[in-house]
Parts: C-alpha cells; sequence; structure tokens
C-alpha cells in the first residue's frame, strides 16, 4: 500500500505562481512579445505600475543577454488596462558585464492600432557574478513584528482621506495577490488622522507564498499605499517615471518595503523606495515622480 | 564727451556662457542635432556625464514641444570623448502638460561609423506652469558659508586616496569651469583620511558667473569628487546610470548640492544629490548607479 501523501497548503515556487503566469510574455517573433495583461494587479482599477515593469522587466530579460535587471527606468505615458498587448525590445548595447536594452509596452486601440503605454530604458548584468563585498552603511527599517502590523482586511473601516468609504470591492484585485501587513504607525491616514510625514511600511510577500526574485522586486516597489495619504492627501497618485535599482538577487522570506517622500512641491512629489530581505540586504532602491492632486 | 563706461568684470548671464556655448547643439534636420564636444568638461581626462546630459537636455528641449526637463534617465554605454557627436531624438508622446522623449549621443569610429555612447529617456514639462504649493519636507544641506569651504585650488597637497599624486594638470578642465567650495567634513580624502561617511557637499556654481537654470542642474549633480573616495575608494566611479528630477527653476545665485551613498555593495554603489537654490528650495534631486573599484 503506498505510504499516504501529507497533505499540504503549496506555496507557489518561482516560476510556478500567479505572479510568474500574470507576468509571463510570449515570443513572437524575435524582440516582439505578447501577453494578455491581467486584472488580478489592479489598484483602484489601475493596472499596477510595478506590475507593468515587471512584465517589461521579464521581456527584456529575454532578449538581453544578461537576465537581471540592474538598472530599469520607466516612463508611463498613457494608462494601460487589462487585455491584450505587446511587448516590442531592442538591444542597445551588449556589453561583457552589462548589456542595455530598451522596450515598449503598447495596446490597441479601438481600430487596432498599437497606442504606446510605457517606454524603458534597462541595464541588466548577472547578480550571481557580483562580488560579495557589502559595505552598505544604510540600516534596514524600523517596523514592528508582523503580528503587530496590519493587512488591509484587518484595517477596521478603512477610508479615503476624504472620507469617503473604501473603494468599491473588486476594482483593487491586487490586495488578493499580495501579502501585506503595513506598520500601525503608517496607518493614520486609514482612520482618519494622516500623520503628516510622508512613510509608508510594510511586510510584503506575494500572496501564493512564492518568495522574492529580481522581478517580483519591481512590483514590491510599487504595490503600498501612496505615501501621500499620509500627507493628506486623497485620490490618484500616477506614477510619470519610475527608476529601480537591484542591487542583490533577495532571500527566501519577506521582504520588507519602506517608501518616503520629502519632496512634495509643485504638483508633483518624489517617492523613494528601499527593499529589505530576510538577510537584511537591501535588496533593491527605486524612486518615482508621481503627480499629486494637491488638495 | 560720452560718459566712461564703467569696468565691472562681466558676469555671464543664462543663454551667453561658456556652458551655453558648450552644450549648444545645432540642428541638422529635424530630430538631429550635432555638437562638437568640449574638452572643458573632463574630469581625469573622461568628459563629465553631467555635462553630457546637459547638451542630450537641450536637444531634448527643442525636440519636444515642453522646454523643461521634469525627469531624465540616461544609461552611459561607451565612453564619450571631446569632439564631434550627433544626437538623435524621437518624441514618443506628446502631452497637454508633459511630454516624452528619447535620445541617443553618438560618435564616430575610425571608419565614420556612429557609435552610441548615452541613450536617455525623459519627460519634459513647464516648470512655470506649476502651481506653487510647496510642502517639501526636506530641509537644506548642513554645509558651512562659503568662505569656511574649499575650492580645488586652496585643499592643500590634494592627493588621491591611494596616496599618489594629484591627477597630471590638464587633465581635469571641468575644475576651471566650476565654482567650488567644498564643505570641509567631506573633503577627508584630500588629506588621507577618508571620512567612512559617503557623502560629497559643496556650494556649486559656474565659474564665469552664469546663474543656475534647469540645464545647468543637470551638471550639478554630477560635478562633485565620488563620495567613494570618502569610503576609502581610489580610482574611477563610472555612472552606469543617471536620473535627474528638475523640480524647480532655480533662483540665481549660488547653488548648495548634498551627495549621499549607502549601498556600496557588490561592486556598485548608488549616489543620491540634492541641488538647493538660494531660495532654500529643493530644485533638483538625482540618483545614479554607478560601478565602484573595491580596493
Amino acid at each position: 500500500m503506498p505510504e499516504a501523501a501529507s497533505v499540504q497548503a503549496a506555496r507557489a515556487t518561482i516560476g510556478d505562481s500567479e505572479f510568474d503566469r500574470d507576468t509571463a510574455v510570449t515570443l513572437r517573433k524575435p524582440g516582439v512579445y505578447d501577453i494578455d495583461l491581467s486584472a488580478g494587479w489592479t489598484i483602484i482599477n489601475a493596472v499596477n505600475g510595478g506590475y507593468l515593469l515587471a512584465v517589461l522587466g521579464r521581456a527584456l530579460a529575454d532578449a538581453l543577454p544578461h537576465s537581471d535587471p540592474f538598472s530599469i527606468s520607466a516612463h508611463y505615458l498613457t494608462a494601460s488596462r487589462p487585455g491584450p498587448a505587446v511587448v516590442r525590445t531592442d538591444v542597445v548595447r551588449s556589453g561583457r558585464t552589462l548589456s542595455t536594452g530598451q522596450a515598449s509596452l503598447f495596446q490597441y486601440d479601438d481600430e487596432g492600432h498599437e497606442v504606446e503605454r510605457i517606454r524603458v530604458l534597462a541595464s541588466y548584468g548577472d547578480l550571481d557574478a557580483l562580488p560579495d563585498d557589502v559595505r552598505t552603511t544604510a540600516t534596514p527599517p524600523a517596523i514592528p513584528p508582523m503580528d503587530q502590523c496590519f493587512g488591509p482586511e484587518t484595517a477596521p473601516d478603512i477610508r479615503l482621506p476624504s472620507g469617503g468609504p473604501a473603494p468599491v470591492q473588486g476594482s483593487s484585485a491586487i490586495t488578493d495577490r499580495l501579502f501585506l501587513k503595513l506598520d500601525p504607525s503608517t496607518l493614520g491616514w486609514a482612520l482618519g488622522a494622516p500623520s503628516g510625514k510622508g512613510e509608508m511600511r510594510s511586510w510584503f510577500g506575494l500572496a501564493d507564498g512564492r518568495d522574492a526574485d529580481p522581478f517580483s522586486l519591481l512590483l514590491a516597489v510599487d504595490a503600498l499605499p501612496p505615501t501621500a495619504f499620509e500627507l493628506g492627501l486623497s485620490g490618484w497618485v500616477p506614477t510619470v517615471e519610475l527608476t529601480v535599482h537591484v542591487r542583490c538577487r533577495p532571500a527566501p522570506g519577506p521582504l520588507r518595503v519602506s517608501i518616503t517622500t520629502r519632496n512634495l512641491a509643485g504638483g508633483f512629489l518624489e517617492e523613494d523606495a528601499e527593499v529589505w530581505d530576510s538577510a537584511d540586504r537591501l535588496v533593491a532602491q527605486s524612486r518615482q515622480l508621481a503627480r499629486a492632486r494637491l488638495s
């Protein structure tokens, strides 16, 4: 009689996860990739910018001789929506340790013409080939233990800073795909009392348990609530441009994401994100320029 | 008899300065610009990356419907040298308040073929159209008054961290074009005693007295000695990628530039620069990814 198989909840693995399925691109011909952008990574009806960056990042990883994004800059041109899209890539330079590429994501208008959504410029390398010399002086964020933090589902009576009700159920599907435990000291906005400090901190992972990798880091830097909420602003804070540095292959286990803004002015703000892994490595840093609707 | 003309040292004005002359591009045909890269903006024989970014920035300002860089990302592919170059631009998107463009700078190999040096992706807008609502929480750098700071010409017996002599005279022409007064607390490296803190601070201007503008800000973020020197590293710290946010038209008068690095690891480091004007506005922020030769 065969030994009874042990029953366990299957954690997704890198390569076999909803994140991998929803960011997978299909090669149409050299340099050209098709994808159906998932409706599963929307936040208030908009397709999340980090998810889109991960899609472009995976296309470039296939097109370039090097597999790991080192520095990737994206300019967001028009709003993407779930559905068919095509990514067109160009190899700008093939180097020994670094290669540079460009990629554009297009969707289709009513006549079937391509409309560019995002353009990316990126330099790729091999993270595993980097020397082990780590002299990072930055220190991990002070974030309480996970059991003292709050996921979106537990924060009671979440209201937008305008005092209005929480977003319509189902329009922020990304919250179902992420494991988020937010630092309560950055949740004042959810209780109608924004702190006035442009900070957001959270434990971060993927809901299906998949460990982080360089592509999920591109998502992680853009997946928390906007720091603008803690500055008392309401409404959408669309990304104009986002640059991510991936500095290390993340260790397995949960990440800590710490986001800050210090220069809200003239209707724009910058947001700096740091991503720390379970080995206390600063695995990714990003900065985005976003539009702020000043209330 | 005509009134005697007053004799005064003529300060250069925006538009009539060596910076303007050396960054001016000549339209060859729509979207294509020629320039002779100046030998006057070299640092240890390499053409300064911020000067090159300013050249590309000016070409894009001509090519795009909007004149002011808001967010500009450059990937440095091969080393530029003084001499003929061509900039080829593309308009990616023309918007109402923002436009996005791409530009590449090429030089010529021995056969006259174009070799790409730098590729840039940038979003431009109109700085003067921004609302006057400033809620910046960042504060200007603590830098001593100018008369307590040191220019390159006054720092005694400057030595590279390796202990070797100062660079060969004439190969760092940029120092003649800049007004730099460095914070002595970030000059330990020049006296053989690097602080171990990855910081560099300086008063900054152009030597001919020209006031700052959005394009000279692109130079300002990359014109100080490397923070790596204060971490005890010697040698060249070449820029892989540089992204600059220009947030405000700078007021006349000297700028303060503060640069920090916190993540020297795996042979790379990031450098964050802030540029503050005489009105205490945070007029530009940048981050670059650079290679570090670990000693």
